[in-house]
């Protein structure tokens, strides 16, 4: 199935265009201090692990409509955090729901197929539905990724306009345009890759199975981009912990409120901190109101 | 220990300007017909990877100045590649060579410092004397990656002009300067920003411990972005199997012959194929020579 039209199969089924970022930190998870360890007593650090994967999973099943496990956040755990993601994303899959996995790799020929083959390859032990790639190296490098995404049912979000303060020094610089004349930004010219290599593969849906990251953070810049990669589904991170509102994320949309998914981490994840003594329903519970209002919220503006 | 300070010993230890890729391609190392398989009869895919490993460590020992683990290719075999690359990783450390890994790692805030801890903490099993790193987020990104870089004695490779054919498409953008005028290209942004980032922490050779990546493929560009980052070591790649030649390196070292390490994978790591038969001393025999001429060949032109 055409991942575009596996990701709006599941946004109608759940009524959610939220997307539960797990991102474990081990800082906040595995202290001492943590009110997750509290409520698993004498649980090792691999066996919480795994459980606060199943506790979004089950958080997930309800109210998103993908989980997005942040690459990073396992690897600072060796072959302890490897595990848990294979287990993870295996884990959600299962369970129907789609797996973004935000790993921003990128490299050139041989290696990004190599890498394509890591995530993207339903024999991996870490096969996900969709993977976010750099687009530093070039459109070339994007290929080998596209080939086997399109192969094997799964989408790419490519980083076009990413959420963190420092994301113009290079992404808004102004470049010139094919004719020589000064007009649009770096990431600008990003979208028009995206959505000329994204025309290759489109579902019944109508979206491409190449989207594209744009910040919540920037909502100036969500309506450019809308214009510039119509077919292509929008990962929109920043919402919540990182300053982006509700309204913000409005001109991700199209006016059907199709077309975007909203990334949500700390906000939903970590919902249950300073509550000490919560048991472990009531850690799900509180991360289950969290990603209920974020949906809410979010089709609040999507479909106003 | 500063990393430039460690990474100029051992060039002048071993006489070597050479970094030795460790692409471990499972097609052509653990395919049945494979020439290192048939060297070790009955070995099962772990064994044959670390083999492999500790082949180019031996051979590294002698000819090269550091190894450079290409993340991609373990990444893509899952948890027996994790297990592997972090053998390699240690095993070459033990034996006092630099390991440069080639990750292309990039994200915001919390994300960088987690990928930083995963790869440039003395408490990882993964952890390197440096890592590649990509710049599409902005400066900002780089930060969490220079802080634990600092502390602990490593060194990072800023991605500025990658090897690639589509390279151009985003690298050699023409960038508009501040009065609107067409000026320097979104590699020389880069540059410049590696430039001054990089002199937070120069070592006693005059290096900066913020290296970049400027591909070989391109010797026109490799004068202008020595000029722009004079303290920067230069990690060079695409010598060899992907067209960059002896002399296309000449112009990423200073008159002195400092300043850049080039880095050949295939060339030599593949080196005893089409050879059918070979022992395992013959293979490692292989691997040397072709390091042993590529080590000649670039010190000719270095030193020159």
């Amino acid at each position: 199935m055409h991942f575009a039209d596996k990701l709006m199969a599941r946004i109608k089924e759940t009524g959610s265009r939220v997307v539960i970022g797990v991102d474990p930190d081990p800082r906040r998870l595995l202290g001492s201090d943590s009110e997750f360890r509290a409520a698993f007593p004498g649980k090792p650090d691999g066996y919480l692990l795994d459980a606060f994967c199943s506790t979004v999973i089950q958080v997930a099943k309800t109210y998103a409509c993908a989980i997005k496990p942040q690459a990073a956040f396992f690897e600072n755990m060796g072959m302890l955090g490897w595990k848990s993601l294979s287990l993870c994303i295996q884990n959600a899959r299962k369970h129907g729901i789609p797996v973004i996995l935000d790993a921003k790799r990128g490299d050139i020929g041989h290696t990004a197929s190599a890498y394509a083959k890591a995530y993207l390859n339903p024999e991996s032990e870490l096969f996900a539905d969709a993977l976010t790639v750099n687009p530093y190296l070039g459109p070339d490098t994007l290929e080998p990724f596209m080939n086997m995404a399109k192969q094997n049912g799964c989408g790419l979000f490519v980083l076009v306009k990413t959420s963190n303060p420092g994301s113009h020094a290079l992404q808004d610089l102004k470049v010139l345009d094919e004719h020589g004349r000064p007009s649009i930004t770096v990431a600008e010219k990003v979208a028009q890759w995206v959505s000329k290599l994204g025309k290759s593969h489109i579902g019944k849906s109508g979206f491409s199975n190449i989207g594209a990251v744009v910040g919540a953070t920037y909502p100036e810049h969500l309506e450019k981009m809308r214009q510039l990669m119509p077919q292509s589904i929008f990962l929109v991170p920043g919402y919540g912990a990182q300053g982006g509102r509700p309204d913000d994320v409005k001109a991700a949309f199209h006016p059907d409120g199709t077309g975007a998914v909203v990334s949500s981490s700390r906000g939903i994840i970590f919902a249950y901190e300073n509550q000490p003594g919560l048991s472990q329903d009531g850690i799900f519970e509180a991360m289950a109101r969290a990603a209920g209002k974020a949906r809410d919220d979010i089709n609040a503006v999507a479909l106003s």
